[in-house]
């Protein structure tokens, strides 16, 4: 099997990533309860391609999250003091997927929105996971910046977690 | 079994309900491929809420769609000839669902947003059927205006339906 790209997203009933601050503390009691397949997701992740933006948060979480993978930072402005196997790629979105369509293990494009909305926009996402939590945020962030094209997916599984998560796997068309 | 006051929504993977201009076109080759329970769901329904946008859509869509019914537009000014079995009510939320939670049947809150969001606020929502259909809107109009209070849901169920839409039932806490 050759490596694909993967984007995993948890939102709410009502479709939004974040609450009205910007926060993702009402997944926290979620996350302690089960860990809704993700250490055997996270074992088939060679590569992470994040944001600038989404690395600042990661690295300033304690510590580095996600030390087994060569993570990809797209940005224009070098890192400063990044963890082992952190790097910066300057490529642009097409760019870095065909640099990356070659290899060993899956590419799970982290986030936040703009990057993934990029490797959606450019055809290279392989595999959609998005987890339905069961809760009404009422407002906050929804995953994209609005005004880009639409497409259709094709629906793979629904798997649903003691917590009322279900995982909704989709391809794209 | 007492009578349920429920809600059903369509939503993009990317949690809107229609597209930028407002449109639900996008959904009409999965209604025509399959009724996704549709046709089930409206025998158990006796009596149906909907706001006064709502009805104006739905009256002036060519036949009337519910004749089964009796439905009730939520309105301060009084309907302009109104198909059968079709009438005002000047009740605010609560007293509505109040007068309505003796009954036989359950009551369908259709819509629009605020008119399902009126209900939830107050509580009166026992079942939410949620379609998480398999389309990436990009761009488009969110279920509820935001600013509203968040609760949590508890799962009930997950059905996954030929066209790739996949139902999630949930019971507000």
């Amino acid at each position: 099997m050759s490596r694909r790209f993967r984007v995993m997203i948890a939102q709410s009933a009502d479709g939004l990533i974040a609450d009205a601050a910007g926060g993702v503390e009402w997944l926290d009691r979620y996350q302690e309860a089960n860990d809704h397949g993700y250490g055997a997701f996270i074992r088939e992740i060679d590569t992470i391609v994040m944001g600038r933006a989404t690395y600042e948060v990661a690295r300033h979480f304690g510590a580095w999250p996600y030390p087994d993978q060569q993570c990809l930072v797209l940005s224009a402005r070098p890192l400063d003091d990044p963890p082992p196997r952190v790097a910066r790629t300057a490529l642009d979105v097409p760019a870095l997927g065909a640099a990356l369509r070659e290899g060993e293990g899956d590419v799970w494009v982290l986030g936040g929105g703009r990057t993934i909305r990029g490797f959606l926009d450019a055809g290279l996402i392989d595999l959609l996971e998005l987890f339905v939590v069961p809760e009404i945020l009422g407002a906050g962030v929804p995953l994209f910046p609005p005004g880009h094209a639409a497409f259709s997916l094709s629906f793979k599984g629904a798997l649903a977690f003691p917590t009322g998560i279900v995982r909704l796997t989709y391809q794209r068309n």
